[in-house]
Order: C-alpha cells, then sequence, then structure tokens
C-alpha cells in the first residue's frame, strides 16, 4: 500500500557522499545573503542569514519595501558563498588566537593516540593539540566566575540577538507575550548577562580548547532553543564520507550541536574528520569507544581504559562528553518491573558492569577526575539519563528519577571544578507527564541547562518518530529545557541517512521555534510575521524563502498549482 | 539541495485512481484480522482491526502467547478482506432498516436536482431520498432526550470500548492516570453514557437519514479524539476518481470523518460518489456549492440559493454542515488590523457579502429554519469559524473571540430544534495560547463539541504544516478538543494528492492518540504497551504491525539493517 524507493547501495551511498564533500562550496539559501555582525573586536565576526524580500504592491499600484529578515545561521563556512573550502585541510581555526591569547594553555606531549594514521585519507589537518598550563583552568565557566567576558561571550550576545537591534524592532505586527515558565530572556541580550547566566550554571558554552572551528553558541534556557543533531556510523553502515556529508547537511539545516555516536572500526578518524570540518560545537559519548578498545566485552572496561579515551578525544576537541555517571548499581534494580528495561545504550553498559562486579560505577566513583580532565580543556559534562524511560509505560519512573537526584549531586561536584553541565532527558513520556520532568530536573539540578531526546508522546508511530517527538520537544522547550537532541524518522528502526537529518532537524527547529514563541522570544515571532504578511500578499516567493525548507514549499506549490499565484486557504 | 520526484500528470493520476477503485478489494493490514463486535442485536455488528502477535519467546526456550491487540477501524467494509466491493453500486446500506423502523420518515419528493445527470458515470447508485415526516424530528439528540437509545448508540458504544472487554483489561503493564482537564471517559462505555453525552450536547453522532452507509461514531471529549480528513477537488485539479480514491484511502489511515470540499464542475457528482462509497460521515461547506451556483459573484448569493444548496446536500445525505453562521457584520471591522485578515473561505464570502448590502449575514438572519432543515435530515451543524486566525499573529484576538461568543448563540438555538451541533476552532495559534481556545469554547459554547483545525503552532514551516500544527492538535486534543481536521505538508501550497492525506492522517492520529493517553482514556496505552513490548523482545514484525504504517516501519528496518533483526536502540 506504501510505495518506498528502493535504497541505493552502500557503495552508491559512500560514492555520493565522496562526490559531495569534494566538492563543497559555500552556498546559501534562495535569496539569502551571508551578512557578519561586528561587536566592539575587529576579530568577532557573527554570521546571519538576511532572507531578502519584494516589495509590497499596494492597490494603488505604489510600492512599499520588506526588510530582509536576520535569522539565526548555523551553518558556518559552508554558508558563505565566498567561503574556500576542502574538506581535506578542514575549517579556519576561528577561536585559536583567542585561546592562545589568553595564555593559560601549552602544546600537550603526545601521547600513543596522536599517532593512529589518519594519511590513508590524505587529510592535511593541522591540529596541535592544546591544554591547560598546569593549575590552571580554562572553562568559560571559571572565567564567567571571574568576571571576564571571553571574546566568545561577546560573539554570542552579537549572535542570540540575531542583529535584532539592526533590523527593526517593531514589525508593526501583533506580537505575543509569552508565558515563560520562569525563563527570563531579556530584549537585548549582552555579554554580561551571557557571562552572567555560564556563571550561574545555566547556561553553557561548550567549546573544547581543541576545536578553534567551532563558532561559539549557548545553551541555556534564558536563549534560543537549541537543537543537537545524532549522526554517526556503525560497524554495518555508513563512511567517514558520509558522516562528513551529514554533518555539513545536519549545519545547514539547523543544527546548533551534532554528537558523533560512531562504533566499530575507524572510530577515532571518523572524529578527526568531523571535528576538523564543523563549525558546531561536537559532542560524544565516550563509552562507545571505550567498549570498542576492549573489543565489546564490558567486564574488560575499567577506569583506565576509559580515562585513556576521555583524554583522547579531548585532546582531538570533543566539546561536549555525555557520561552516565548517575547509573548508580543500587538503581539496576528500580529498572526490573519496567517494560523496556534500559535503552540507553551507555546505561546499559554501565549497569551490566556494575552488575559483573557488583560494585559501585567506576564513572561516579571517578567523577572528580573526570571533571579535573574536563577543566583542563573546556569540555562540557552532558550528564546522560542511563536510565532515561523507553516506553510510554516506563515514564517519570522512580528509576529515572533517582538517576535525576544523582546527576542534580554530580551537578554541584563539577561545578566545584568549574565544569559546565547540562542534565539529559528523556526519552518517552506522555503529554501529561512532561512537565514534572522540567520541575523536576529544575529543581534536583539546580537550573542547570537540560537536554532532552523529544520526549516521544506515544509509542506507537515507528517510522514517524521525528514526529511523535517533536510534539514532546515543543513541549519540554517550552517549559524550559535549552537544547532538544533530534530523533529522526528511522529512530528505533536503523540509522538515518542524509534525507532522515534533514527530516529530524526540520521537525525540531519546528519544535524550537514553536518553544521560543511560547516562551515570548523577543525575536522569535518577527519570522512568523514576516511569512504570514508575504502569503497575505500573494508574494510567494517571499513565502517560499522565508520557510524553514524554500525548496519543498516551492516544489509541492509547484506540483499542484504550476508557476501561477493562487488562492491562499 | 533537496530531491523531489517529478509528479505524475494529472492524466497519469487519474488513470492511476480509475484503475485504483475499479479494482478495490476489501484489504486488511498486515497480520491483521477483521473482526466483528456482536452486541445485543443481531444487526449490530461493529468492525474492529484485530492485530495478530507472536508468542514471547524467553530464555528457557518456552514460549507465551501475546493476545491480539483490537484497534478501532475507520476503514469500513474496504478493511473487510470477505467484502465484494463495486464503486458504481456503492456501499451497502447499514442503517435502512434502523432509519425506517422509527417510522418517523417518509421518502423525499422529487425536486429538480435528483434529476442532476449522474448517468455518463455509468454508476448504478439506489439512493431514494427521505426526510422526516410532518411533525417529526429525526435526530440522534432528539431521541436521546426522549431517552431513546437508538441502535447508532449501541453501535458506537460498543466501537468505543474497541473490544477492551474482551481483551485483557489488564496487560500488566503500567499504565498512567491522564489528566483530562474535566473530561470524565468511563472505563466502559455502555450506550446509556453514549445517550446521555447526546442529550446534553457534549456529544454529537453525524448520521443523515440520507447517508445510511455511514458506520456510527461520535464526537465528544469523553469519547476517543477523532480525527477528520479535507478531500475535495478544484477546477484546476483533480477528478471524481481521485476523489473517491482519496476517500477510500482516507479511512484506511484512520479518517473518523472526511469532509468534502469540492468547488468547481461537478459537485454535485463529486459529492454523489463520495457519499455512496463513504463509511464515515461526511461533512461539506455548502456556501462552496452556493457561489458555484451564482457563478463566483458573491452579490448573487442570497438566502434561497443557499437553502436550496442545504436541500439538495441534506437528500444526498451529508451528515454535518460547516456554516459560517457567526460571521455578523459588525465582527468584520475587528479584522482590520489583522496581518491575514480573514483566512476562512467561508467566512470571506459571508463578510464581503455583508460588506456589499450592508446587511447582517443571512446565515445569521435565518439560523432557524437551517435548523429546522438539519432536523428534518438529521445533519449536525459544524458551526464554522470564519474568522479564525490565519497568523500566529492574530490568534486569540477579538474577532475571533467575538465570533465564538455568538457560535455559543447559536449553539443554544440549535439545540431547541434538537439538532446537534459542534464548533470549529483555529488555526494558528502558538502554545501558550491554545488552552484559552478550548477553555472560552467550553464556557461560551455550553460543552458542545469543539473541533479544531491544527492549530499551527507556528507559520515558518509551510511544506510541513502538518508537522507544526500536529504539535497544536495533540495540545488542543488533551486539553479537550473532540475532534482535530487534519492538515497535510501540502496546506498553503497546494491540494493533497493521495500520499499527502496519508501523510496528514498519520500525523493526526499520532496527535488524537497522544492525547487520548495525556487525558488517561482507559484503552489507549495498550497499544503502546503491547508495541514497547514487542519492540523490547525483538520481535521486530510485531513492532510493525502495531504501528501506525507497518509498510513504513519495515521499509526503514529493512533499509538500514536488512531483514535481520539488531538492536533497539
Amino acid at each position: 500500500m506504501s510505495e518506498h524507493q528502493h535504497p541505493l547501495s552502500k557503495r552508491e551511498q559512500r560514492a555520493r557522499a565522496q562526490a559531495y564533500i569534494s566538492q563543497l562550496q559555500g552556498e546559501t539559501f534562495p535569496n539569502s545573503v551571508r551578512r557578519y555582525l561586528h561587536g566592539e573586536r575587529a576579530d568577532i565576526k557573527v554570521p546571519v542569514r538576511s532572507i531578502q524580500l519584494h516589495p509590497t504592491k499596494h492597490k494603488d499600484g505604489s510600492l512599499s519595501d520588506n526588510p530582509p529578515l536576520n535569522v539565526y545561521d548555523t551553518s558556518g563556512p559552508y554558508g558563505d558563498p565566498a567561503q574556500q573550502l576542502d574538506v581535506l585541510k578542514g575549517l579556519p581555526k576561528l577561536r585559536l588566537d583567542w585561546i592562545t591569547t589568553r595564555n593559560d594553555v601549552e602544546a600537550s606531549p603526545v601521547p600513543p593516540f596522536h599517532e593512529i594514521a589518519l594519511d590513508e585519507w590524505h587529510t592535511e589537518f593541522s591540529h596541535q593539540p592544546l591544554r591547560a598550563k598546569a593549575g590552571k583552568t580554562v572553562t568559560q565557566l571559571h572565567y564567567a566566575r571571574a568576571g571576564i567576558i571571553t571574546p566568545e561571550m561577546e560573539y554570542i550576545a552579537l549572535r542570540e540577538n540575531m542583529g535584532r537591534t539592526e533590523q527593526a524592532q517593531d514589525d508593526g505586527m501583533r506580537r505575543h507575550s509569552g508565558n515563560s515558565f520562569g525563563a527570563r530572556t531579556p530584549k537585548v541580550i549582552t555579554a554580561e548577562f551571557v557571562r552572567q547566566e555560564v556563571a550561574a550554571g545555566r547556561a553553557i558554552i561548550p567549546a573544547n580548547i581543541n576545536h578553534p572551528e567551532a563558532e561559539p553558541m549557548i545553551i541555556g534556557r534564558n536563549f534560543k532553543v537549541k537543537v543537537n543533531a545524532n549522526i554517526g556510523n556503525s560497524s554495518v553502515t555508513s563512511s567517514i564520507e558520509e558522516e562528513v556529508e551529514k554533518l555539513v547537511w545536519a549545519t545547514r539545516w539547523g543544527a546548533d550541536t551534532v554528537m558523533d555516536l560512531s562504533t566499530g572500526r575507524r572510530i577515532h578518524q571518523t572524529r578527526e574528520w568531523i571535528l576538523r570540518n564543523s563549525p558546531v560545537p561536537i559532542g560524544t559519548v565516550p563509552i562507545y569507544q571505550a567498549l570498542e578498545k576492549v573489543k565489546g566485552d564490558v567486564s574488560q572496561l575499567n577506569w583506565q581504559v576509559y580515562k585513556d579515551t576521555l583524554l583522547e578525544q579531548a585532546e582531538q576537541g570533543v566539546d561536549y562528553f555525555t557520561i552516565h555517571a548517575g547509573v548508580l548499581k543500587e538503581y539496576v534494580a528500580l529498572t526490573a518491573k519496567r517494560v523496556t528495561g534500559i535503552v540507553s545504550r551507555g546505561g546499559a553498559i554501565m549497569a551490566q558492569w556494575c552488575r559483573i562486579y557488583n560494585q559501585q560505577s567506576f564513572l561516579y566513583d571517578h567523577f572528580e577526575e573526570i571533571c579535573q580532565l574536563c577543566a583542563a580543556y573546556d569540555i562540557s559534562l552532558s550528564l546522560g539519563d542511563g536510565l532515561r524511560p523507553g516506553s510510554i509505560a516506563d515514564a517519570n519512573d522512580e528509576a529515572q528519577f533517582a538517576e535525576l537526584r544523582t546527576l542534580g549531586e554530580l551537578t554541584k561536584i563539577a561545578w566545584r571544578y568549574d565544569v559546565q553541565v547540562m542534565i539529559e532527558g528523556p526519552g518517552h513520556v506522555p503529554m501529561q507527564l512532561i512537565e514534572e520532568n522540567m520541575t523536576e530536573q529544575l529543581k534536583h539540578c539546580h537550573e542547570a541547562p537540560f537536554y532532552t531526546l523529544g520526549p516521544l508522546t506515544t509509542d506507537i508511530a515507528p517510522g514517524y518518530d521525528h514526529i511523535t517527538s517533536g510534539i514532546g520537544a515543543a513541549m519540554i522547550g517550552w517549559y524550559g529545557c535549552a537544547m532538544l537532541c533530534y530523533v529522526t524518522p528511522k529512530e528505533h528502526l536503523g540509522l538515518p541517512n542524509k534525507e532522515d537529518v534533514k527530516q529530524g532537524l526540520i521537525a525540531y527547529t519546528i519544535a524550537a521555534h514553536a518553544a521560543d514563541l511560547a516562551k515570548g522570544h523577543p525575536a522569535a515571532q518577527l519570522r512568523d510575521n514576516a511569512l504570514s504578511k508575504a502569503r497575505y500578499e500573494f508574494r510567494w516567493v517571499d513565502q517560499y524563502n522565508l520557510a524553514l525548507d524554500p525548496f519543498t514549499a516551492k516544489a509541492y506549490h509547484d506540483e499542484t498549482l504550476g508557476h501561477e499565484g493562487a488562492d491562499t486557504e
């Protein structure tokens, strides 16, 4: 009854990806111009996409201009037609001067994994790992608490304003007050406000000193709601080329951060390619690689293997680590009566380890060492919810909330080390139980930013879980969740391909924007108003170009109505 | 950057639709069995789809059965493999005996429109219009108030229970309490409960005596949340064949009612084809046809043309009419400062008529005559929100709420005539303003069922408005909206084709089910639990078959992982 195109073979997919990344050119959207916002420092220029609009034609034949609309742009150099791109060399090292000028870092000594061969891929990456000088802490939280406004904070202030100080604040159209559930987004974001939010732990700037290619961004409920896209190959699918293609594609379609969840062979090489070419912060789940190192045998995992993995990834430049340190030995029994047990892969690995050795989790026991390591590179912690519910039935149970309270304790420990922290959340939650997730998280985790996977609001639609979860994501974003981890149509069924990445991101940029509107973000409604005005005035091309996906909007219109205009409804 | 297949030509689309409907065979979903639930009367048999499941394999090699899961089935005879189908003859007249046995109807005299030629399409429809005998009221509301439990009510009680009295009430898995915002759905729905809800005006059974082919269903917030699909051709697109194909397709994918919004030529014939072949209630917007009759000239519209149109549609068998009688002359000025003015087509027509003549709306002035006509056929009124907002900016404004209060007055008038009523709602509403729509509707419209279009929670994603609005639909369904009018990916851009109908319905059955879960519908979570259990036990085939769209779930899985099993996450 349903029709699907025959999927490409693995060889075809890889060849297509190789062609895509080798011919990359900076590209923006139709009728959009890449602009840069400037602050007081000459070396800070923040990209925005400026959508150019046609004038309104009045009945008397006169015209009135519609100002261009600036929108937040995650695509980095890939969104700049003037940019020369070469994935073999990687992106420019935007932050390197800022990092070295602070005079608190030094070149790392060369550990063995620096020698992992990349040259069979003919790369020309020029990455030289840095680390904090002895006794120094190099985190944005450390600077914020010391009252220092970093260039990263200045950059973010400009970026979060989305140029709205430059464009008409008042578009003459009605805008609604939000209901922000206690979030407070000022009309104009200053660098000092960014600093205060980071200092308070309410927001994080994931920015490893070894990932200077990334453009600074912030995750916190008093800022624009963010979206993460998961990519990563596995032993059965995908290639490095495809992962780089998905990375570029993800930033084009609005990913604020990307998690590389690769498993299988070439995990180090894949990550190196991703980091050197990523304009957005990169997160990982280090236990995945640690497990590869012990050939998948959980009983062989230990603190040393894990610590080496953290160090390896720290020096490559991973911006945030998902660490399932809240899966305590005593919580495992709480999952016994669940319908779907433990569905977090990291959570399941740690639960199994605890059972094998009848010992407390080595992640929990060594948490302070983890913090010390993160403080030396400015890696943010994303405290994983290893006991998140995997089904509607298991939502908001004692296992989940017991772990959440432990994540709150760990947050305080991390903050003692000036390490930035966010908290991961579920998963699968029916609508009436979503708000409790947010209020419990705020209460037990001291307002550290929340970062949820969906949640899915029903389990009955595999193949459409970007929709089942887009509903929950919009709602929890409204309630205060700072970043939404996308779910693609392939969730529960397979690994996302390039088209799935796009579909997941469209659903989640919708959810994030709906949340910004509902919270009353001062600038969010400008885009809705501009698009609605274009629609009402039959400026079809402007309507497409203001849409999240101009190509699909135009194609759908042309399919039914040809290139002529038609009624709006 | 985005790829779309070249759409079919109009000729190809029509030929494909013709082949589809001429070769129709009753068909159910993979591993599903069409079953019928029986009540006390021999002539009541209610279809359910019974999804057959595989046993659980335990570690010791033993097996334990998983009971089949019954799900609500809107597909009528099209979902029964044993059924002989012929679209030229139409569906069996399921309710005809019930209608005639009540002894309150008679054959209609033959008005001119009975002679509109259908025979160039070679149909063999045997429709003989009925009407109430003089002085009789034949509405389900009338019977309900008189204390009569009709066969329709018995049918609905069985249907709403979805066979859950037959299957294990307790699946052994955790189920959540809902937050129902005042809705009260009993654990077991009795026919007496159905009668009470109809008598109170809190629910309606759209069931024109001239549409005996339709299977009874109910719309009210103390029942399962329903979904409507809009179809209909226009002067530029589609054919009768395609509309019948979309009708069948819509009922297969979960449409509880279908609205035929056809315009252009052959509007009567298209509707006749749809009615004679529809197992679900059909709604229309009669002003569309009235306007065709005066060749699109609004100034030529008048009460007589409109009344004749109502009568024509009443005798064909339309189950509910959308009537924009709340667009009062004095409200039009309230829309002057809107971003998107009046976007409801019916609302715009009536506003224009009021402006031309500077008179009160003839729909408002003749509302009691409309009620008299509806009472003679049991046509439900769907009081249209002609001033619904067409953009986020215009949500919840005075124009919208002024009309809503008038709809409340009209509800009381309709109830005086024993006419069933539901109220239409928006449209475009940011999340923080959705709940107010529901509470205002309940308050001003005396708990008559609410029936909303979405609402879209943002305007920035044309091409994906099934998602922007699926979010709002799930939320307002939770708050108490009784039926959700779907929005397809083509909304604002073009008319939905068959695939769009499916995509819209999947998004909206997700929204309706998420709402049922959140309200605490006693049986909703059975399906989530069954699917989650299948997922956890790696019963892949069961997971597909329990999904809303088994075909897509399986295709996505096979695309990545081949036909072998794999990890759940």
